[in-house]
């Protein structure tokens, strides 16, 4: 497939449309490459990061959570090599003073002004530095974490300690990172702000290539579980000079984006190179004692690092789909944000007071969005386009038969159904598919 | 009550023994007043924040979520007032640099060397800086976001448009939020990286004073349902110059601390001065249009402004007890970090068994703990010290009759029940009361 630019564009402009993703300070002309979730895009990324963490967390005895701080020891990037690998090499254009990646220049003159007198390339760190404390000097500079990993190693013995968990066990964790990155872009699959969903798994080190095959198949059905059709995922293994200082073996979950095929998520067998660091630059003893066989070792780490905002784009691409009198979002019903749309056939006769009571039932659990206007096929349609997976019509014969009609989004189906029955039939239908 | 420092140490020992929260990077010495949340706190959080979320959000068909950038254009700040009126005065010792908040200077003399030789005072920013993209000048700054409800106000617009929501009509929003406060402490009450939960209220101005007092109770009766005792909370109303500048009228929600009454929550009418400056800074027109009454108006906005991490504070505050023989931390059973520990009496004979079958059942809609060692009196002693509500015992008869004994947190009450009824019969205990 070709990269398919209007796809692109259209889903971008619905998800402006119809509240999922605004660009951020929008009235102020924008930041670049920060984006806003507005009420529905806010409601599904909530819904896949709840779905992620109890797919992580609670369906694994050994696998607990954490959450830590974003603003961390300035010394832990340093023995992550992040303070002195993390860069990319600018140039400046000595005449009209523009800065560019020197690896993104396509010739040695500058794009802006044609000069042809560059400076040396220097590295420029893609961590945004902040001041804590009322002095700005260097004692006091910190760094907005760019990845959430490190949070992971550094309460390792914490978390070993006070679960009293023993090897293999992992830990999970949802958060915010930040790269100052030279060229963000594609909407929200590259962007300076973003949020992580990692899970970091310690194993003895003999167990290594078990553990990463076991990952890569679990991390590679997760994505199966949210709706993405296999064809559009694939596994790419990172080979020779691909594959990261710290890493023996990586793979990427990569999904077919409209502009083309890219990184989802990283399966890493990370080794034990960054206990190592922490233990040397802490001087912290991190081995782990097994009690059973007295052995004392750094455990190997194998990661599972996906990118939230990668997956919500994803989950956007695979579900928008034009029909020939339709646009929807075939969202999966679990993650969808509005699951169940209550639509009263008229605005009176004591329908709006069935629906009332209706909505009131269903809130408790679903994400409800009660419409009383326009005419019922149009309103299908609005729901539709954001991909609500259940429509519910109440007609005059409500009343008597106390049914209702439920109709399904893809199929569109439609199903007459007791009212007593429509909390069981749907509470089926959107849990999350967790086993 | 007096301030009860003691309540507070063990409080903090337990949270750090028992993986409820960590110092941040604890190994490299830490960082100050940033703190991790454990396996268990960052669970006990996820579920006061999705509770939260559905109780501000799901319930209410006129309130719609949002999750806005940390990062934000810099003119938000100058059209808030951050820029110019978030700052703290602050003086250097001549002779030792050290530097203090003026208003805090107990005399004339430094508190570190003496000497009685101050710099004039200074206004300190307590916003966090840092600078976006490849060049660190000041048309490159930006601030950490010191709140998280200015990201609300200019949206507002985007939502009313692509959610057709009608004034009355809430935005409800959860995030990290940073102050670079000079003196921070007190646990997680007051540090400078913090999560707020937040939600502003659009209405017509004439209807501001009936919105206040429904939201006011509204969120004291959410502090009640978290297991919060009505003598251990207040409401203060600010008076006179305790009113901040955009404020008409304020309350806290306070809290009865271990360190004394601190506020939790504050429920303000802040008039319509948000939208007015931004208005004027934005150039744009953020009026509303009555489509029925063709008025046109700057809505006015109530806000209700919860403290994540204080809430959290609260809630351990309130749970810790201790008892002739037992500290146990009585949590409602809905946010309770652990739900159900399963206990099999012994480690043989088909015990085990029966308690995997019985996690993987619960573990898709519960968190649950497994625990095979030790006595099952000293099994419950570790499950009431993080709050577990409910205890699950297998013993020799279960493989008999289908039955094990359920074991109640508080009461330690004791009861036999039908393996087949226990997913129906926790459910219903451990649901949220959303109503």
């Amino acid at each position: 497939m070709k990269p398919d630019g209007s796809k692109m564009e259209k889903i971008v402009s619905l998800c402006k449309r119809r509240g999922i993703v605004f660009p951020s300070s929008e009235i102020y002309g924008g930041l670049n490459s920060c984006y806003d979730y507005g009420p529905l895009g806010a409601e599904l990324k909530r819904k896949v990061k709840n779905f992620w963490w109890q797919s992580m967390t609670q369906v694994h005895s050994n696998i607990v959570g954490l959450d830590s701080s974003i603003l961390m020891h300035p010394k832990i990037w340093e023995a992550s090599g992040h303070i002195s690998n993390f860069t990319d090499p600018l140039v400046d254009c000595k005449k009209c003073k523009s800065r560019f990646r020197q690896d993104h220049l396509q010739s040695d003159t500058c794009p802006n002004c044609g000069a042809k007198d560059f400076t040396e390339a220097r590295n420029f760190n893609l961590m945004f530095k902040t001041f804590m404390g009322p002095v700005e000097n260097q004692g006091n500079e910190i760094f907005l974490r760019p990845e959430t990993a490190q949070g992971i190693y550094v309460n390792y013995q914490n978390v070993l300690q006070s679960y009293r968990q023993k090897v293999p066990f992992g830990i999970a964790q949802i958060g915010k990172a930040f790269r100052n990155e030279i060229t963000p872009g594609n909407f929200i699959f590259r962007t300076r702000e973003f949020e992580q969903m990692e899970m970091q798994y310690f194993i003895h080190p003999s167990q290594d290539d078990e553990s990463i095959t076991r990952w890569k198949e679990i991390r590679f059905a997760w994505y199966e579980k949210l709706g993405i059709s296999k064809e559009n995922l694939r596994l790419h293994k990172h080979e020779g000079n691909e594959l990261a200082h710290y890493a023996k073996e990586a793979y990427d979950i990569e999904y077919q984006f409209p502009f083309g095929w890219s990184e989802l998520e990283g399966i890493h067998n990370r080794t034990d190179f960054d206990l190592q660091r922490h233990q040397k630059y802490s001087g912290k003893n991190l081995q782990y004692f097994d009690e059973q066989s007295k052995e004392k070792y750094i455990p190997y780490i194998i990661e599972t690092s996906a990118g939230c905002d990668r997956s919500i784009l994803c989950i956007l691409s695979e579900a928008y789909t034009e029909e020939e009198d339709r646009v929807l979002m075939k969202f999966a019903p679990f993650i969808a944000p509005i699951q169940v749309a209550i639509m009263p056939l008229v605005k009176k006769d004591g329908l709006p007071d069935i629906a009332d009571d209706l909505s009131k039932t269903l809130r408790k659990r679903h994400s409800i969005f009660r419409d009383d206007s326009g005419s019922i096929g149009r309103r299908y349609r609005r729901q539709d386009e954001v991909g609500t997976p259940f429509c519910i019509t109440i007609d005059y014969e409500s009343k008597e038969d106390h049914c209702v009609t439920l109709r399904e989004r893809d199929s569109m189906e439609q199903i007459r159904i007791r009212i007593d029955d429509l909390e069981n039939h749907l509470q089926e239908k959107l849990e999350f598919p967790l086993d």
